[in-house]
């Protein structure tokens, strides 16, 4: 779930540039996914070396390299000989706690994020690395696990829906992209219905489970937002940057992208404002019911410890053949009806006295 | 009330530029209404199709047509193919989850903005996205629900109201604008008052319920500031980027509309400001009254608890015939009376001291 | 007290430059004072009808037309035709709701403000718009209620004090906008005796009216600063803004002011800060009392409850002649003493205890 | 110890640039001292008259003319006149309560700061406003109360340290500056002993007094801070303003200024995030000890109140010869002793539950 | 722990570029290492005298002189003889408190910069000050204690890893900040766990070590922030400075650095709200406590105080002899049997009552 730092020590004491992964092995084997095509060829298969996939490249092509699991730095080590990526930036594809971010070069482009899903059986927002590397006429994805969130464009591509074959690697790229950022929709979609069913269970029964709750979606929107801010301003310089691998017609989805990123971003501030308050109607919640059982508490006690006391009083031995000072209530005829009527006055005169401070 | 990510999961997937709505169906059909008008001439009907609008257009005349209803989307399309409006922004349009803000294009502009309205039955406030799109002769405004906050614009061009007819498409978007942002000052002078009715209240009666009106209240300034921010925003880029679409005399009004976008943004903080404190009030408010009880209960206990353990005293049953030393008390002619006179001087020497210490 | 959006409601639906005057009528019938003066020359008097003045504007002359109270529009418009002011800025003029700005104008400049005086006898901050517009020859002034602010200024005019006479209508406005900046010193004067205050007695006496005074402090601060950001950023333009109505010689006085600006906003922050420091000195007040009442009650209940149980014990009737078994204590010669010392022991271990545990 | 606004009222009305002495009077009379040195010579006098100084002004000797003591106005007058400086300038050197800031003018510079010291013995920050003027040939520095801050620079000049004698008035001020910005760090060093004997002594035993000290600590911190921001600011504006007054060499000094007044800030920051983090421990002790002290009321009421009824059955005066159902266990032979075994085992039984719970 | 101001009372007085060392002396004594590398040449040494290494110096190799432990100061002054280095620097080098920051001179560059360590056995952060100086030929390292950091890059060199010889003074300067930020995510990586192990056990057994150890971690937090914050905006400086001293190609490595840089920054962040977090879950979890410790107290008082006072009434000794009026109860024949039902139906009423109230 989380990108904090873990496991770094593997790395610290190596030379800058050494390829190591860092993260946990997510998937078995390491699955390549070539996709070659132009405005009338398609071209897709599995293949088992990562260099099957080189000679495909082409000028009037693109060639789109899908690699899924990261743990062989072998396969990584290829394809940075192949495309000429520098080591350092080979570096940052295998490192999976990477802030988002941009690179640019003369000949090619890094682009890593943050891709989110919510896992419904577990309950938990799962994060995985995306790296994209593109060139004039190449895509390279670096992916950390299966997963089926680039089936729509791959989808899209085969059915040679209009534009999207037409378009060079940046357009692929903005697709990747797009369909990653509206991931992020989803997942705050799922937290959005988390805080309103807090909502609703915090009036009706608040309890330690409401705390631990509030404190997940707390942490669940710091891992997004994590993830988003530096997301945006990853793709803002994609815009800004004006290089000449991106043309200017994507230039105007970039923009829309944009937007979506600060919409992300905008929610997440939203929704950790709303974590705020519940956290305040939680705790004043506590607060209140304190009040409740205490005003319980003290109205038995202000009522009966008095009256106890009195029924004490007539249960004392006092001789009462020695003196008629002592205790001479206890001979009087209607002695008994008369500590009921003290009694049950007071409790009565209490409980008048409660209502008229709103205790009851 | 939220325009949070709601049903997005609809689109995901899509090709961007997908026409989807996104969001409740809020009218039953579409509603077309036209406007064309000039210095000298006036035209307004109802239309069933949409294209009946489109032979209107004419260099001297301001054509507005007002669509209301968005999940038809063949209609939107329509208008989108007849004033060549890019996709992307038609699916910006229909999708009323977006962040307002303005797109400039050579031809035409987009202004996508959020209607906020005080619903006074349900007590809450209602939002709605308005989009608005304009060129050099026409202005296509796009509205969720019906309502009535364009008619006072509607009236002054119907009565020729000076200027109003003069003055291009930029000058009725304006108008529109300005409309719009009238509404939020209603909003917020309603929220005004319920601020100040709680702090009356919170003074007299907190309970539960006063939590929930201050929680309402954080969550309706939330939705107000996620309204107003980006329109500020919107607002100065519309006056910063120097676009031909706008008249040199417009941007003075522009100018104006953008103090009143800041002073709506200037009073949330202010009322976010207010509705905290009024939390703290609420709190201490609580723990105060928790003291209160907490007095009472003590003052009962301390005072009545010592005097029934010495009733108990007397009421034990030692055996006075074994021997003299066994409960004197009870055999002394003033036994009955000194116990009482104890009672009542160390209750009254309690309360004493409960005065001393501000209890009482 | 508050600018908070009020009675905007008159307003919506109206064209915008419409002159509808928003806020509360806080003098019976404006009044107009004229002071028309120059290097040799001085005149002031108070005229009935506004159209008096105009004719006394000359180049030689400074022409100050200080107009109180706003109700009637139709003045307003006749000074707004005679100097060419723009409608929209007539509105502004209007509008008490106004945020603090200043526009400027190829023959006039307008400045709008707030003034704020501490009115002693309600033991609150009142508020006031002033605006000005000046130009080659005149300033004139627009003020909500009566007030002597700008005698001083008026005063040294009069007497001719070096410097004032000489100067043009930017040096008389900085005297003014000086004038008003100094009332909000005199106000957080009273603010900051207040909160010294405050700290004395909330170590002497913590309850819920100060919890209200706080609560009162912090609204106060929350409305100077509403009124003195702006007002910094204004008096910022203004110094930026290289107009040709402002001499090179009024600038380097508009920095100073520009100070005092800043210093005013810097000492609302510290005091709210202090502010929010006497709100955790009141709750932690409130939790230690707490406390102290909690340790009373327990020490009472832990000492007196067992030693209850104890006589209870004894106060029993199992009947002793059957069996040796049943309560032989009762029939003990020392009986009754051990009982006394048993308690006493007790109670005087529980002192040991709790002093211990630095509850005594 | 406040800059707070104080005794402003004196000086709202007056014209702007009058001469006012804002603040105490902190010295009985106003001591001027002269030191007046080049490569090769130093002389240093006390003198009774301001004008004395004024025949020492060379061009190849630097005049440093020390005044304490602010109350009386016609000194500065005087040296006003002589050193042609700006009224408003003599006026901001009075206002003990100004803001820390840097101006600039053709042939002299004013720096006006605020001077700390830790008075040992009242245990609190005492602050002293400090102002600098200085041209090509002479500094002039007043301060409102003796001190011996400047005299290890006076020390310096004297014994002729390198350096010290050759450069200009500009490395003399720079050289006060860095003295005064020294006494920060020592104020500073003091506030982190006390935090740290705070957290000692919070964990020890937490008490009303040690909030008052954290209140005092946040309060002093609040002071430096408003000292120490605007001062950065100045050493700022000091080193991007490219006076002519200035040399290339100290330049680099000033940068060194600027790198101790940042660091000032910064350890501000830290220590009132200090200061609030012991607020938390402090508060969330109170709450803890309020836990302890209910679960010992809790545990003896919970043991005691059950076994009191008990007890209070059995002194039931039931007439056991009317039937065998009243109290038969009073005749039973051993009532008593099961009783006891009652009793007793439910005492252990509650601690069984109480140990369980993790309350013993 | 911190380097907070300390013993800055030390150096309060001296002139400006005096050499103290401000901080604890951590090693006996002075160790001085030097390598000497070039593409083909290797030499590494320990040196007495500092002297022996600056015949070294050529300009076809690298002459990196590191020096550990700081208090010997006539060390560092023939090091600034010898480099030209400018006594502020040395100053610098020498003042343990230091902000880190980049000061750029014509023949070198001054980098200042915190390590810290996770010191296990101690539980705590450890820093110390790192001061390099480089130019064309030469690279001198200053720390304050020994340590096994640069070990790495030590061996790199002696191995002859591809480019380590054959980059330049700038390269090395970048390796060994790169070593001394991998430290940085090391203790990152330990307050990680540190937190997740904190979550687990706030939910188990919240106690007021927890509240220690969020103290202690926040604490923590801050000490790497202040080093983090400044070390980013070096390195930013860094960057954007274009030495002639810093290869074109390094630049490319130091950009990889500032992310690591802003991603420590951000870690920091993300567990500094994490912390805050903790605390609130902290807070509640005391305030639940308390409600569950009330509600037993409450439930017991509620259930027992009543039939306490019951068989209190029924022990009173009022005459049954004298009136049939007194206690009749007592004489019926089925009188205990319904005392006993009374009570025990009373006590379920309450059991029911509380578990429709949700406290059982």
């Amino acid at each position: 779930m989380t990108w904090l730092p873990k496991k770094v020590s593997r790395k610290v004491g190596l030379q800058p540039g050494s390829l190591i992964h860092i993260g946990e092995q997510k998937v078995e084997r390491t699955r390549i996914n070539l996709i070659n095509y132009g405005a009338t060829e398609y071209h897709e298969r599995e293949v088992a070396f990562v260099e099957e996939c080189f000679h495909f490249r082409a000028p009037e092509t693109v060639t789109w390299i899908d690699i899924t699991g990261l743990h062989d730095t072998s396969v990584i080590e290829k394809v940075g000989t192949q495309f000429k990526i520098h080591p350092l930036m080979l570096e940052d594809i295998l490192n999976t706690g990477l802030r988002p971010k941009v690179e640019f070069f003369e000949h090619y482009i890094l682009i890593s994020m943050k891709m989110l899903y919510y896992n419904n059986a577990e309950d938990e927002i799962i994060s995985e690395q995306v790296s994209m590397v593109f060139g004039k006429d190449f895509v390279i994805t670096f992916q950390e696990r299966e997963g089926d969130v680039f089936n729509p464009v791959r989808e899209r591509i085969k059915k040679n829906v209009p534009r999207t074959r037409l378009l060079g690697p940046d357009y692929l790229v903005y697709s990747l992209m797009d369909a990653v950022v509206d991931q992020y929709f989803l997942v705050l979609e799922r937290i959005g219905e988390k805080i309103e069913d807090l909502e609703d269970s915090l009036v009706e029964k608040p309890g330690p489970e409401s705390l631990q709750t509030i404190h997940d979606l707390k942490r669940g929107l710091l891992y997004i937002r994590r993830a988003a801010y530096p997301l945006r301003e990853a793709v803002g310089n994609l815009q800004l940057h004006e290089s000449p691998l991106v043309n200017e017609f994507t230039y105007f989805y970039l923009r829309d992208l944009q937007d979506h990123a600060v919409q992300v971003a905008d929610t997440v501030e939203t929704f950790r404002e709303m974590a705020s308050g519940l956290l305040d109607i939680y705790l004043s919640g506590i607060s209140h019911r304190m009040n409740e059982i205490m005003k319980v508490l003290t109205m038995i006690a202000t009522i009966f410890i008095p009256l106890g006391f009195l029924a004490g009083v007539y249960g004392m031995n006092f001789d009462t053949s020695i003196s008629p000072l002592n205790m001479p209530e206890l001979e009087m005829k209607f002695g008994y009806i008369i500590f009921w009527m003290i009694s049950i006055s007071t409790a009565l005169g209490m409980i008048w006295y409660f209502r008229k401070k709103h205790w009851l």
